[in-house]
Parts: C-alpha cells; sequence; structure tokens
C-alpha cells in the first residue's frame, strides 16, 4: 500500500523513528513509524535483527548500517509498502523501546541549574564552581526506566522538613517531573578508551523524551553529599520512539556561548546543540515550553565527558539532558521552578496547582526542524500518577 | 576422585562459593571451589544451568533452589566427585561471575563517612544529618564492573588543586582504594513493591569483595551537588567467588547499637551484620585489615532501603557496603583515611607511600567464621595499575 503522509505530520519521511510494537497474538518487534501507520521492519526490510523485542541488536550493528538502514527506509516509504508489513499505530501496543545498560542523568541546562541552587541552598551561589568547567552528572537506576503509559505510583520514603527535628517516613508531597531529552548508545567503546566529541554520531544512535520524575522531599534530605537516590530511582520514563540522529541534521545548532572556553577535550568542532522545543502538559493544558536550543553544554560534550575516565559506554546507555529550562518562567522543564519551590502555584485548568496530585497526568511531547524545514515530531510520553500503596 | 580438603583450607566444605571459570578450548561455565579444585557444575549436577558464561540463570532460580543446589553439593563433596567434573584451580580461568545490572554503592561505615567527611569538608559536622536516619548510597557504573586481574589503566580527567584558579586536565595524582562487600541479589522484585528487612536473604545470593577504585582529585573537584562520577566510574572490580549467604549463617552479628532508632521499615527482626575480616595487601605487604563487623548498616537495611520508594531491584544487581573501616588507623580501608590524604605516609616495604603509583599491586582477602567455627575465605581480588594513556 502507499502510505498516506499529510504534509504537517510531525512523523513524515524526514522523521522515520524506530520502536518496538506488538499486535493481538504477536510478539514484540522493531516497526518505524510513518504518519499514522507503524511498519514492522523485519517484514519490510526481510532482516531478523528487527524481529526482536529490543532495537540493542540493530544498534550494536552501528553508524554505517544504521544509515543504510535508514536509505532503504526511505526508498520503501517513498513506494508501495507490503500490506502485511503496515499497522494502524492505533492498533499496536508500544514497549520499552531498548534495554538500558548503564542511565546517567546529566545537568546541562545553566537555567535549570541556578534555579535549582537557589531552591535547594539559597545562602551559597546557585552555581558550583565546577559548572561552567564540566557537564555535572550522575548515575541512575536503569532497572526503572519504565515505558510510556506505565502509571507512577507515588513513591514513599524519608522526608524531613526544615522545621522538624527528625525525619518522618510516608508518600512524597512534592512529586515533580524534569522533562529531559535523551540519548541511546548504539556503539559501545572499549575500557580505557575515551570517545572524542567528533565521535558523537558514530556511537550514539537517537534520541528520546525523558520524564525523570522525581520526589523533591525525598531528595532534598537524602541528596547530601553522594547525590540522589531514591528520590529518583523509583521511575524515569521514555516515549516510545528513537529519532535518529541522522534525522536531526536540520535542528544542530551552536550551545550558547561557553565561558570560559571548555578543556580541549570538550571543545566541539561543529555544533551538537539542537533546536528541540518541548511543550509540557498537566492533565491536557499546556503549562511550559522548554527550549532545548538553551542547553549550556551539547550531547557530544556529555558523551565525551562520560568516558575521558576510560569508563566504557555500551549499546543500549542512555543519557540524559537534565531538566531543559529556558530563560522565562514558562519554559521550564520542572514544577519546582515553574512554582518555584510551590511558593507560586500555576493555574490549571482553573486550579491553583503547586506539585503533582494522584490522578494527574503529564503529557511531554516535542518537535524539531528537518532538513527541508518541515517539522519532526518525538512523540507523546504519558504517565499517569496513581496512590502511594499502604 | 575424592577432593582431600585440608582442615585449614579456606574452601573447606562449609564454602562453595560459585564462580564463572573456563579451560584451555571450552567455553566459560559455572564452578564451584574446593580446596584447590573448581567443580563444574553443568557436569557434576547434570543441570543446563551452570553451562552458562554466568550465575543470572541461576540466580533467577530462587533461593529454594540455592538452598536445594547447595544440599546436593554438600552431598556430592561428601563423597567421590566425577573425574571430568574436577579442575585445579591454577589450570582454570576465571572471569565476572555474574552481568551486572544496577551497581549501588553505599557509605555505611561510620568510621569511613567520619573520616571523609573531616578530609572533604574540614570546616564542617563530618556526619550530615541525614547519615544515622538512612543508609547514604548512589548509583554507580555498572558497565565498568571488572574482574579481579585486569589492569587498572589510571584514569584522566579534571582536577582543581584549593589552590589553582581553574582545573587543569591529566591524570589522577591521587588514585585510591576502598575495600568494600559486595550483594549479588539472586531474585528481583516488582515495581512499586518494597523488599522488607525480613525477606532480604529470599532476594539477596551471596557476596563478593569490591574494590571501588577512587581518583579522588576527580572526585573533589566533579562531586557537588549530584554526587561522585569519573571520580568512580573508570572501573569497580570483584572477587572470582561469590560466597552464598547460605555459608554466612556462622558470620552473622547484631550490628553496632543503632542511636537514634532507625525507622520502621529499616529495623531487623534479626542481625544481618557479619563477622567479616578484611585484609589490605599493597605490592604484597598488608597495610590495612578493615573489621566488617563495624558497619553501621546492615545489607538488609541496605536492600530495604534501596527499595522502600518502589525501586525494582533485577537477577545481578550488585550493591556494595561502601568503604569498611573500622575505628584504628590499621583498620583503614582507603589510603586517603590510611594516610589522612597524603599527609601521613605509610610505609610499605620500606618506602614512605600516600596514592598508588603505576606499577602497584592491590589485592584484598578476607575471611568469616563458619556455623563449625572454621574460617571460611572470599579468594583474592587483585588488580594492577598501569600508566595513564597519552
Amino acid at each position: 500500500m502507499i502510505i498516506d503522509v499529510p504534509a504537517d505530520s510531525p512523523y513524515g519521511t524526514e522523521n522515520l523513528p524506530y520502536g518496538v510494537f506488538s499486535t493481538p497474538g504477536a510478539p514484540p518487534r522493531v516497526g518505524v513509524r510513518l504518519a499514522d501507520q507503524v511498519i514492522d521492519l523485519a517484514e519490510a526490510l526481510h532482516d531478523d535483527v528487527f524481529a526482536a523485542p529490543s532495537l540493542n541488536p540493530f544498534l550494536r550493528r552501528g553508524a554505517r548500517e544504521w544509515r543504510e538502514a535508514r536509505d532503504r527506509l526511505t526508498e520503501l516509504v517513498s513506494g508501495d509498502v507490503p500490506d502485511a508489513a503496515v499497522h494502524p499505530v492505533e492498533q499496536v501496543t508500544m514497549h520499552l523501546p531498548f534495554e538500558v545498560a548503564d542511565y546517567v542523568d546529566f545537568y546541562a541546562s545553566e537555567h535549570h541549574a541556578t534555579n535549582l541552587g537557589r531552591l535547594f541552598r539559597p545562602d551559597s551561589e546557585p552555581l558550583m564552581p565546577n559548572w561552567k568547567h564540566l557537564p555535572v552528572a550522575y548515575h541512575g537506576r536503569a532497572g526503572t526506566v519504565i515505558s510510556s503509559g506505565t502509571p507512577i505510583v507515588r513513591p514513599s520514603g524519608q522526608r524531613k522538613a526544615p522545621d522538624e527535628s527528625a525525619p518522618g517516613f510516608g508518600p512524597s508531597r512534592r512529586l515533580d517531573i524534569e522533562a529531559e531529552l535523551g540519548f541511546v548508545v548504539g556503539t559501545g567503546s572499549d575500557l580505557g578508551v575515551p570517545v572524542p566529541v567528533e565521535e558523537f554520531a558514530s556511537h550514539v544512535f537517537g534520541a528520546v523524551l525523558v520524564n525523570d520524575w522525581s520526589a523533591r522531599d525525598l531528595q532534598a534530605w537524602e541528596y547530601v553529599p553522594l547525590g540522589p537516590f531514591l528520590g529518583k530511582s523509583f521511575a524515569t520514563s521514555i516515549s516510545p520512539w528513537v529519532v535518529p540522529l541522522l534525522a536531526l541534521e536540520g535542528a544542530r545548532v551552536p550551545t550558547p556561548r561557553q565561558d570560559p572556553e571548555p578543556l580541549p577535550y570538550l571543545r566541539e568542532p561543529e555544533p551538537w546543540g539542537l533546536d528541540v522545543e518541548f511543550s509540557v502538559r498537566w492533565n491536557g493544558q499546556e503549562v511550559s515550553r522548554p527550549p532545548y536550543r538553551e542547553m549550556y553544554w551539547s550531547p557530544a560534550q556529555m558523551l565525551a565527558h562520560l568516558t575521558v575516565n576510560g569508563a566504557t559506554c555500551r549499546t543500549g546507555d542512555l543519557f540524559a539532558s537534565g531538566t531543559v529550562s529556558g530563560p522565562a518562567r514558562d519554559q521550564r522543564g520542572a514544577f519546582i521552578e515553574l512554582t518555584w519551590g510551590g511558593a507560586e502555584p500555576v493555574l490549571v485548568n482553573g486550579a491553583e496547582r503547586t506539585f503533582l496530585e494522584d490522578g494527574d497526568e503529564i503529557t511531554l511531547t516535542a518537535s524539531a526542524p528537518t532538513a527541508s524545514g518541515a517539522r519532526l515530531g518525538f512523540g507523546e510520553l504519558t504517565n499517569l500518577i496513581l496512590p502511594a500503596r499502604t
């Protein structure tokens, strides 16, 4: 069949994102989205690497084969796609697109880091002395990276308000989101051998939307001196579609000016900032539009930093940008910033809101320009908040 | 053959630790150590779960089957073991014993946390306010957990001395060890369902020695506010033999008194402190004997804390205790403590030493009492320091 692609579809022929889908009675396998259809790649391209329930075997093949597969796909969708390979998107179930090896979360927005510094450490300089010299990051929990649609059960844990003498235990009262862009490593590197900034695109396959769910009260109590742990580890959700870097050529922009000039291993010969525009919807209402182009550190700098000590990267590694926040209030990608620690509520469908309540639903979307000047979409990342277990 | 077991062997019939070994021309598979022999379990027990190159398939089977396998093994080694299943340990190559899912590192020694607090933050209280309320921890890099015998290439990265105005880049000048005990999760848990302290032994299979290599200069510059990252992620080595919890019944002791009393989810109905005695050898010379029985938080408390927010654990998760340090100077499990930040060198084979030099070799060993009052050994964890790549 010829797949009809409306001119304004966020899933046009310049996007072709990869995901893992299933249909009733058939196991999960790799598909590519075009308009409102999912193309079964094992069926369409006669390649068993796509019959796997995750993208990892395809990721492992490396950048030359990613490009070849994209070329074949581009040719395929310009003509007649076998009927048996085409499934309307509303008839499929989407799954986690890849098996996560290690998960790292950066902290690459100067606006976010400054806002959080003011909120968490009101008596100090908001940016730490290291912040403009290196992309600060920490390891998160790979085992709790979950798919869009998986409910978020409100986490319980220890929290202590500043005016309490001892911590209490119970459901988080300050459950929050972090709107981020995540990068998926396709081919790994060897122990002891850093990945230079120039080799970013030969290791990283593509990008997903990430919501790094955060329990701010748990985090504030636990995070010194070794960083966030239970305040984050209950869930990190990612979007079902992985947009290949090859689809993002038209979105590449320079990062904001970096001053002081970074050390040589962090200098980029070509820009890997990305002009990706986020939208955060709270129970259907847009409350923020975080601009990824404002991020101080680029993903190529993140990967170079992550491996400069000789650490390997592996197929399936996910590293995320940290919260995307711009300079304006309605560009903040976390509610702790948007509501200034809860002090300045926002109106959501007419009600004053600060942190998440049970039954809330958060949807992240994002779009970026293509090489031809159209816009491509990252799809939707949606999760519903359920009450804490008792 | 009847395997001869000397009465003082650290690998007697009460130990029976599991590892992954290979012989020339044959693939890696699971074995158990008895005296100076390795027993090929797929061959001896006729069970293909042991033909895998990692312990993970066996771990996944769960606590009842771990006990049954141990009972069968105990019976097997009391008699004639098939010759084809027995390999002298000096003729085998040992491998990483399991595939690491998530790696978490705790900070459970009060002596270590106090020493590090004094060294890293000399102007503040050494213990943070949260320390006696919860077992502080952070996620480490699972992809760089490596086996005994793998060389440690000195990492490079950013470091800034207090008297420098900007960071420089280069090989770490303060490369250090951390002697730790690590716990291996066998059966996972469901998302949203905490593992209570009473269920520790139905999820955790056994323990290994861990050396959490640390570049103190990289760590000191990068670690605020999100915790250690490149200062640790270049390598964490583990011992080849996993000692089952079932072998450690005779080593169980109460933790030191916990004051204030922990919140209910951290209270232990039965003690999971462990009387494990470490030895740290620097180029062959013992420089420290860290006592695990001094650890403030028990591993059952660590797992309960790790999952109390609803985070899952998975087969292959590794969580380590953090540096084991006792109250005496020669009981400190990291050189930054042992030499007080380099200010108080130790004599190693007649030379004054502070941090690690290229060519140094570190060996961790440990032993614990068995139920009969004998001692079992954890084997050796040995790694050699190689110069930084240039």
